[in-house]
């Protein structure tokens, strides 16, 4: 399987139909876009089946991806506008998994220390929780409310344990009808660090964004639906280097002063050593607009209220 | 049962004896003071039997209470300094409880965004954990190192999910042979606020210190041993003008102008009309330092320390 | 003069009639209360003269205080209403003040690192400052725009610099031709912790709710008006002693349960030895809602937005 | 005069060496290289006249970089000597500025709320001030302690007033005989950021790393002597891509298969549209270890220490 370096549905797809050379949709794939507001784009990534799952590597199901321009001068009017706009679609997910009072657990992924990897345990403390309210002041909630519980169980950097090994703990508990998760993802574009929503109804595999691949957390695994929020907070600077690498080449063709050597380089991952000249061993060079507190800050809003009403 | 509105095993002591006029020790209780350094004073506390867990009503088992004087102003070697002390009496109780190499989990209790309730989770941010070095990257880790996870669960009301639930699922899956809990305490005396530490060998009640009780985590819930390091945090206000009122009776005794109804007033909490007069209904009211946030910087590094030394 | 443990205007008033077993109004003084909407009550003071001036201890000028009602309950809308109410009375105080394009300079006084003194510069950094942008960037503000900057110059614990030389040096530099200070204000009633609104005309002394006194802010020492924005964010707990102990004897003397002595001592500040007795020597200590820290978000909000909106 | 894209002295050097083919040293600098500890190198770049200075664009003085290896994992210990090592130097140039009482006041330049500028302010949050104790409690310091002042004042784009404007306010009225500035600075060389140390004897530029220039902090406009502490906190995300491409053409040099054109634009810097087809218009794109965080709490640690023990 092709090496993707994004997560994200939508751009998989680019890059498989580029790599391919396919002008058609791809055999198995669906997708759709569509404007929901001046500054809100949706893209909708149907995998339909094995064929289209194993183009993409991703598990069949429904991509959506919400990209929000000028996030970071977004005002409160702004925030409130987009977070109806998505909780709506998100709304609709969710009643395709479960009842109207199914119970639902929202799981934050992520270390809250690290500033790109922090939107996922931000989001959990915003969200408005009623599991404790049902079941020890049942008359602070209104009668037939859902039943919401949070946790932001840490990273196995700091915990030492496997995210999975304890929200499997959490689950076997609590027994919630559906899970909602928030991560961190890898894009292979710097413009949609913070400012684009990816929610699915498959499962996740927590630290795909940032941290190295660990056990997913899915219906499969878990014997409950999960769908997943996932927010792109960085680009892979080696993902920069061959985006640059690859324009370059590109141009000198179309300036007809590339050469044979050139030509074959092009697209083939070859500068392993120019990238590993350019990054330091012992750091994971990340690419993050300055700007990024205050992105974060937007987003989280956003998640967790599209969350909160939808649910 | 006495309302002792404290989780300390010494000061409950002192409530009992005074409250019974007990000039000798209490039966079925044993206790011994040492001053370890100038600024360091431990009480030690052994509820030996029934009879001793009825009157404090602790569960029996060792509670040591480590008072440290002038903690704010303590620098770099004076913290290094209390915390190997410390780490000391806190390796021998984890030495009674299970092998060397017995894997442990840290669980650090309370709210870390209310000041007050934040030690647990700050603490477990400062823990080295080696489980999934030991796991993944043996290499990393000396031979024979034990193994340390941590979690900070947050607390019911943000998460919905009482903290036994999450705790015991963890444990399910995890199997440590012992869990050091870390949890914010309610105390009687202002001076041990975030001043002392308790280290016992028995469970913990959740939020006992700053929210309602919960269930509790012991070797009985649990079915491994817990060693519970609590620090006071907050003095509650009605503690406050009890203390204030019993003082000023007992004043007005000893200069021969209190009346028979006073005298029979006192030690009796009728005040009920003027700590309601005193204090608002909506809000949870406590008596705090001003310079909390240092104290439990400092505090969070002792116990992080004597914790890393310990194990 | 009484030494009167509150900043606020309308507390003095209060316990100057009390004290002085006045049944109409204080000579020098005006004072009117107004219920803004269900859960925002204003009262004004008004010191008209030196008479009022040495009564209430407050130069002459006008104290507007809003009472805000289960502050911590309140959502966005509710937010979004009192920010909208305070405006409009503070707009009125800044146009008595100056012209509608006169420079103004937004002061936040305080201790970001302690949270009950953290409400200045956390308000500064909301403020929407364009002093620069009008400067340097002309097209990116409407034509006409006041000139808006924001410091926050920290606390004398530590700069090491008296608050006022900071302003002092800013003000020399910057002219603007207004001053607005936010403070930490101390109050005498629970209640009233970081869910009160005190603007007054007049300038302020830094550190006067939580720190010792310093050069006060204000027209004399600085040559232009200054408009402060006050919130009690703490009572010291000799206040809430004294309040204690003067509940207890006016209830022993309704039920006829007093004496002599205690009807002499009553209201007379000789407790000193019971406060020495309860409060530790080394700590500042204060009375504080265990909710602060959601206290201080919201009024924040409100604070800064009233500012944003008036100006 | 060339464009550096980088702030440290000593990479000048390099980048002016290379780029006018010099094998010996540039005429009116002198350099010296110094392997203080197995992992700290110092680098001294001298600008010794008007050449020197107008050669790397940076005004007569020494420079000291210190560069720190694998500072994420450096524990106490380690930081405890490597702040020795640059405080002994540190010292040596503070006394050559002024006497051993003269006044000092530290800047912390940056905006604490981003965190790759966040640097300056936290330091300022660690270094112990004294003027105020000397001035109102003489009994609380040594008797001839040197006066001690700090500030952060914020950047401009959050105050709307330039740091300049701030500082020359608090130096007229406070009066100090030296400035010691901090402030985050641009490398080209992605190992440093947040791993080395820049000290000179010379003024600072402030926001020059992270934002654009601004009016100089020196002798020339302040009056008094300035040292400046810069760290390499960002590299430019177009600097990379040059350094990139660079090294791609080397390489094809390297292997014989360029060709005429590519040889003529290696070194010039007309890259100018990939660089605007990979970086998005409205964000300033930087490099940043995803471990920023906590190299920049070892930092700051060391910064504050190294000033702490100098002065």
């Amino acid at each position: 399987m092709q090496d993707f370096r994004t997560d994200m549905a939508d751009e998989r797809r680019d890059i498989y139909k580029k790599a391919n050379n396919l002008e058609n949709e791809i055999p198995g794939i669906k997708c759709a876009e569509l404007q929901k507001k001046e500054n809100v784009k949706l893209t909708v990534v149907d995998i339909l089946d094995k064929q289209g799952e194993k183009a993409l590597g991703k598990p069949i199901g429904k991509y959506m991806s919400f990209d929000l321009e000028k996030l970071n001068l977004a005002d409160e009017d702004e925030i409130e506008d987009i977070s109806e706009i998505i909780s709506k679609d998100l709304k609709e997910i969710v009643k395709a998994q479960i009842d109207d009072d199914g119970e639902i657990l929202i799981v934050g992924l992520g270390n809250q220390f690290v500033t790109p990897d922090s939107l996922g345990p931000k989001v959990v403390s915003e969200i408005e929780v009623t599991r404790h309210l049902i079941k020890y002041a049942p008359e602070c909630v209104v009668p037939g409310a859902r039943s919401i519980s949070a946790v932001a169980p840490g990273v196995l950097g700091t915990t030492g344990i496997e995210t999975f090994e304890i929200i499997k703990g959490i689950v076997d508990n609590v027994k919630p009808k559906l899970l909602v998760v928030i991560d961190s993802l890898a894009s292979k574009s710097i413009q949609r660090i913070s400012s684009t929503i990816q929610i699915s109804n498959t499962g996740i595999v927590p630290g795909a964004g940032v941290e190295n691949a660990r056990k997913e957390l899915s219906r499969k695994t878990l014997g409950i639906p999960v769908i997943s929020i996932g927010v792109p907070m960085v680009v892979d600077l080696a993902t920069i280097t061959d985006d640059c690498l690859n324009l370059f080449i590109t141009k000198l063709q179309d300036e007809a002063k590339s050469n044979d050597y050139l030509n074959t380089l092009k697209n083939q991952d070859k500068y392993e050593d120019i990238k590993s000249a350019l990054i330091p061993d012992n750091y994971n060079m990340i690419v993050t607009p300055k700007e990024i507190d205050e992105l974060i800050e937007n987003m989280k809003e956003i998640v967790a209220r599209s969350i909160n009403y939808a649910i």
